[in-house]
């Protein structure tokens, strides 16, 4: 194969199944040769659209996803604990994704995987600031910059456009895989987006 | 493997999902070595117990849904056209499954395989209980005899009756598999049941 345009690949913070496809995407990476385009989002305005309750809050499919998140994890053999709050919100891991972004993408990557552990494994409420900053020293970011920037309206501004990107993009839920106007949603539709790929599309 | 317990195998006639995981059902059980209990049930009722519309109907999602439709039908190269009416009740067709499967489970899995494609390929509206005996026909079922039993209240008790159970089993989607205590949701998921099966669960 050869590399071609990136693969857009969207995720939530608080969301189990992005956290297990984000674990999985650099294998998934180097496997395809494609690279992929890491854009987290938020799934709130995209529930406010779509006019769906959060995944767990609804009845008999929502005791059946809390069940499969860890099911799901114990497949691809990724720790998962499920918080103790959840789901949460993530405006703050947003912000600071991006703003590591622009300036480290790899680092942006190891802040991401970083950020889903603590939540999802430590149990940390990731939708603090604070918590986001401290995490984010552990990968090696400059704590009192990312402090600083979180609050820069510029930032929130970019952040916020980003959503609304994701939204343009038709994405309605986490993760979400977009390659070449070809949607993909969900972790297990990882290996659909790979055949996808290999093949050329059916 | 040995044979084990039957994997109940849940769907609705009107879910393009549980068309193709029909269409897949049979090598699934022969490659696994367990048998499958075949069971049809209305998702209508469970959408007002999940407070979910139906697929296609939710804003983003729905669209996203009916490309999915088919591309999931060609990778599994199954022949899928969208029907013009879509979804429909799915009563008849379920009274005419247990009727025939109390009778002749081989014939009820051919009926099933024949109304799926007279409503996803042929695009016969399957709702009406004429084209589910005329369908039936063609499978070598006595149509006079069906039509009768369509109109049985006992038949009619006895498929509500299985859509309860299938409700008290915690089904809300289609396809929908439960194996030993286990449920698996979607045709998606097909390979994760597979591996499920295989390794004893994990």
């Amino acid at each position: 194969m050869s590399a071609g345009k990136p693969i857009d690949f969207y995720f939530e913070f608080s969301s189990p199944y992005g956290y297990i496809a984000a674990e999985l995407a650099e294998d998934f990476e180097k496997r395809i040769g494609r690279p992929m385009n890491w854009r987290p989002m938020l799934l709130g305005p995209v529930f406010k659209l779509t006019g769906q309750p959060p995944l767990v809050e609804i009845p008999i499919k929502g005791e059946y996803s809390k069940k499969d998140f860890s099911r799901s994890a114990r497949l691809h053999k990724v720790p998962f604990r499920y918080p103790d709050k959840f789901p949460i919100g993530t405006v703050a891991p947003l912000r600071a994704f991006y703003w590591l972004n622009d300036r480290d993408p790899v680092k942006a990557r190891a802040l991401t995987k970083a950020l889903y552990r603590a939540y999802f494994v430590e149990g940390k409420d990731i939708s603090s600031p604070a918590t986001v900053t401290e995490v984010a020293k552990l990968v090696g970011v400059d704590a009192d910059a990312l402090a600083k920037a979180l609050e820069d309206p510029e930032l929130k501004e970019r952040a916020k456009k980003e959503v609304e990107m994701a939204i343009a993009a038709g994405v309605f839920g986490s993760p979400f895989f977009v390659v070449d106007g070809e949607q993909f949603w969900g972790v297990d539709r990882m290996p659909m987006l790979e055949d996808w790929i290999r093949t050329g599309g059916w």
